[in-house]
């Protein structure tokens, strides 16, 4: 496919432009958002304000391409405006009804000079903020180009503080997050969250990153603004940043823009902004949870590699298969069960994905688990050889297809991709839309580990359904640093979350780290349980090892809490200290609640205003038990059970790192038929 | 099969007595009791001392037959004694083996005058008791004879605080145990439990009753004690006691003496007072739990009669299995399957056992059970009338057998049998007996309600699993005075238990009384896990209603916690106050322990000295939450890992009518086979 293709066509209203008007204002459909957009001096620029106040100061924009300088001497030949209201239904997701309501305004610009080069700018502006992309219209001097930087500022009137990671290099995003302003931030990736007042929070990231580089920021000290973040994309190894070919548009750059924390995770804007989904049938797209043959590997009772430790046994699977029966699980992720582990496997490049280990029985295994209800995920770790990976891609799908296996994880450890190119860059962006293209078409979902950020391309690919790009449970297995710190999950939502659902692998029961002895998931207990509601994906692990759960009470949430949900509701949060979100059930009147606190306990009040009217329900609440605490024992957890109305107030009390897990369910009659 | 059967035949020495002798000497094989027995002034008696100590006073034996007194007048022409110490294996029970070791003296006693008449007094000495019967050796003048009264004392040196009920009419010994010192008593069923002092436990009871009346105390001021209790059985209606023939022997009157509550619990007296086991082959005797149709009927979700709200049917039985099947539990009850239900039911006497009402598939349903791994268990309500059910039994077990359905729970709702003789009278002992001999020959367990007092047959009938005969669940549901008391639970194991196991139907989760609104079980929800392991018996049902427990992450107690097991140690007791056994799983490593306390909250070290030495094991602890309280929030439960090791304690903390239950497991290292 090209990027052609996703460039939305729109019934637009051509309006005649006098030349002389040096910019335009568009307006999100509430009014509370105005963009400014034109030229000043010749130089494309926008700029943003709420409510009257500056949001972002004018910011210029533009490109430097191979063919030439895309940043002034323009004039505006035309501007076009349209505006959108619809309501689209999320194949699987946090709401299952989005709306998508935008003012646009497209501006048309040729360069006055030399080989008067066109240039679309395309704002799209929502009650949650905008989103902003370049379009190259075809045209005569504007056939194949390279991009060698793409200008785009966001010139921010104050200097706020921002959780951000550093731009990558080789580390897959799986970053801590950090705060401090901007100005002292070294180039960021995005998405970057920005607290500019106790009323204002905006998150800058990239939307439909199809064919082109991943976008990063560069804090700057320009005139007109107290921090200018500049455009920095990841680049090709020879330095070019985007191979482009008119006609193109880039992604959009966007920018929640919200007035507590909250809406930030309620806003839709990154999904608005891709294109709908091109699977023509879903059914087969699903939602669910599993376990897996994974965390043994990080507790070293395992190995991925052959020998007589190897994980990824027919008995061992069987086993894992007969769990997942009979908790109501759908899934079995078993890594290590196909050739190319042994040795030095992030490095030898010799992953073979249809060829099982002679202890794997992978046919006899899948087809007894479809006959209890369950089926195998395929694990598909590339070591970074994408090349190799896309070689035997129709080959390993058509086999999963043909088996009824319809969920791939994958896997790219290795600091360059096909030992060459940034995973992030447009050379990478590529490899992972290629195979989610082959999987889409032999129903394969994808979990994409160690992969590019996600930009909500999940929309246009619901089979996209789960990523990594930070730091998940596995840093608590074997991280130097002491692991994910308390307030890391306070945090993801508002970073890294708002970009796509994330395969964070909650549900570690097991504290005593036999790999890392002294080590521990900084958590307790009951938070393991809240992260099942607050970091979202429609395919959640149970991730500890299935002996861990073993007259486990608490598992009993995991096995209740849904994975695919009609609505969010943020109860309150402050990023980096606590945060509580209710999801409601798409297949039932059911809600779950879940709060996280970092290292400093807390009593919330948990206010039920999204219960509906008249409705009687059981409140079955997990809260850190007396003497919780992540550093000396994670492990108690009060269970309690309470009838609750629509406005009741559960009150919770949340260790240090500790969470609350509530299952609210409607109070059925009971009946004997 | 007749009493003949049940006489122990042993080994014994005949030894030539001097008449002149008043009497004999038989301790404990410890030597720690001391039993005298002999006559004096020609009456038969027997005293009992505990290191120097008297525990009983000088006691007369004897009856009042139509033949008549045996009571005085007698020599002794001989006594016999023997020694017995072996270990037997119970088929399922508390401990797996028992080490029955007693010596034993028999006094043959005559009478002087008129058709001197023969009488044996035997009496086997234990370290944890004695028994003492009565044989009335083959003789010409005793053929057919009728006991008008059997005229045992126990004479009390001190008029101790003692455990009782009245001695049972019609309340099926559905009584609270009050505590009140034994002259201020009625007369008293037995159990009768005695706390004479702080290091002096005594329980008065009977064993091995067959074919006689059951034993009631009636409390008398005698010369010689502060207070003799005088047996007291339970009549015919024409005021006979026992029909008896010669040669028979009685039931033993049983006496066990201990140091603390825990010893009474830990003690096998009763059990080692029965006969070995009668069944050949006991392999289809088994162990579990169920779930019932039951506790919805006491809800007034359904009735046991037929029409619109029946709860017996196919469909809501079916989900009953589903549910046993998911939950590891093997059987499941419905009561109101059969016809007899409609109408006045515990009156009308038309309940057919092998009929089962139109919208109930009775047959469908066990095959389905069976391919789930589930059994049905039959439910046979006789209102009473045992001749209709004696004349149905074979009919009925017959089916049930050929089914595969191998328990059937019974009942005898009405005041009296077959509307005329006490339950407890000889008239129902004998009724019992047959239903318990019918069914091992089907290869039934019985479970039996509304029974008489138990009195260790199990062992001789292993396939008597359980039985009521106290006031079980369902008092909470529908007792006008409030539903069993805080301190019901400690005191059941040290009354009612001694005789034998108890189907009390622990488990309900769901306090809120649709019944009679405002009442509610007076538990916490932990103490309602710790009675699983405190009231003992080898087929726990989970009693509430299966809907109550989706989601209740405090049913896993439920699913781990073993019903038969190796060995049993009293941690902690207080009768009436509180208590704590912990009980090891005949088939695993695992231990489970449960605490519970009356309406006082406690903090209770648990000190695990019964671990094995070096191994290393977790506990799973399931205490009551913050604010838990059975008055106001019974529902709070803290759960909690921890890893222990033997000699390490556990400290918990019980709320006001709460409790603590935790399963303790070995360590296993993880395997990939």
């Amino acid at each position: 496919m090209t990027t052609m293709k996703l460039i939305v066509v729109l019934a637009a209203a051509v309006v005649a432009m006098p030349l002389a008007l040096a910019h335009e204002v568009v307006s999100s459909p509430d009014g509370h958002i105005k963009v400014t957009a034109g030229l000043k001096g010749g130089k494309p620029f926008y700029s943003v304000a709420r409510d009257g106040r500056a949001v972002i100061n004018p910011s210029y924009l533009g490109f430097e391409l191979d063919k030439g300088s895309l940043k002034d001497g323009f004039e505006v030949i035309a501007s076009k405006r349209d505006t959108k209201c619809e309501t689209w239904t999320q194949v699987w997701g946090e709401d299952k009804d989005v709306v998508n309501h935008y003012n646009e305004l497209r501006l048309c610009l040729r360069q006055r000079r030399g080989a008067k080069l066109r240039l679309d700018v395309v704002l799209r502006v929502f009650d949650d903020g905008l989103g902003l992309r370049y379009e190259f219209p075809k045209q005569a001097g504007l056939g194949e180009f390279q991009i060698l930087d793409e200008l785009t500022q966001v010139a921010m009137p104050v200097d706020a503080q921002a959780w951000t990671i550093p731009t990558q290099g080789t580390t897959y995003y799986e970053a801590l997050w950090t705060k401090a302003p901007l100005s002292q931030k070294p180039e960021v990736s995005t998405p970057v969250t920005i607290e500019v007042s106790d009323s204002l929070y905006m998150v800058l990231h990239d939307a439909a990153l199809v064919d082109y580089a991943s976008l990063n920021y560069t804090p700057r000290h320009l005139p007109g603004a107290a921090v200018t973040l500049v455009a920095s994309l990841t680049p090709w190894k020879n330095g070019v940043k985007v191979y482009g070919h008119a006609p193109m548009a880039t992604p959009w750059r966007t920018c929640i823009i919200a007035r507590t924390p909250g809406e930030l995770i309620t806003s839709r804007l990154m999904l608005n902004l891709n294109e709908p989904c091109k699977i023509a049938d879903t059914s087969w797209i699903t939602c669910g949870k599993y376990v897996g043959i994974w965390w043994g590997m990080h507790m070293k009772d395992y190995t991925w590699s052959q020998g007589p430790k190897h994980g990824a046994t027919t008995a061992n699977t069987k086993r894992y298969i007969d769990f997942a029966a009979a908790h109501g699980m759908k899934g079995v992720l078993v890594e290590g069960w196909n050739y190319g582990w042994d040795g030095d496997w992030a490095r030898d490049n010799k992953f073979d994905y249809t060829k099982p280990y002679p202890d794997y029985d992978f046919e006899g295994l899948q087809r007894y688990a479809l006959s209890r209800g369950v089926s195998l995920i395929a694990h598909n770790e590339t070591g970074g050889f994408a090349k190799t990976y896309e070689d035997q891609l129709e080959a390993a799908f058509s086999l999963y297809e043909r088996m009824g296996i319809h969920a791939v994880k994958t896997g790219y450890v290795h600091p360059l991709m096909d030992e060459k190119e940034d995973q992030h860059s447009q050379y990478g962006i590529r490899h992972y839309l290629k195979v989610i293209e082959a999987a889409a078409r032999h129903h394969i979902m994808v979990v994409n580990h160690e992969p590019a950020m996600p930009s909500g391309l999940c929309r246009t690919y619901p089979n996209l359904i789960s990523g990594e790009g930070f730091r998940g449970q596995e840093w608590n297995a074997w991280s130097a640093d002491g692991g994910n710190p308390p307030y890391h999950v306070t945090v993801l939502p508002f970073t890294r979350g708002l970009a796509g659902s994330m395969d964070f692998t909650p549900g570690i029961f097991n504290f005593a780290n036999k790999a890392m002895p002294g080590t521990h998931p900084q958590t307790t207990l009951a938070k393991q349980l809240a992260e099942y509601v607050l970091l979202y994906t429609p395919w959640q692990m149970a991730a500890d090892e299935i002996e861990n759960y073993e007259g486990q009470p608490a598992f009993q949430f995991i096995e209740d809490v849904p994975t695919n949900f009609e609505r969010t509701v943020v109860l309150n949060a402050k990023i980096g200290n606590y945060l509580t979100i209710a999801r409601k059930d798409r297949d039932s009147d059911n809600w779950c609640v879940g709060s996280a606190t970092d290292e400093t306990a807390r009593d919330l009040d948990l206010k039920l205003d999204f219960l509906d009217q008249g409705k009687s329900y059981t409140a079955r609440i997990y809260t850190d038990g007396p003497g919780a605490d992540y550093r000396t024992n994670p492990y108690p957890v009060t269970f309690t059970t309470q009838a609750v109305k629509r406005g009741d107030v559960i009150k919770v009390h949340l260790a240090p790192s500790g969470g609350a897990a509530i299952m609210i369910v409607p109070v059925k009659p009971v009946t004997n038929h």
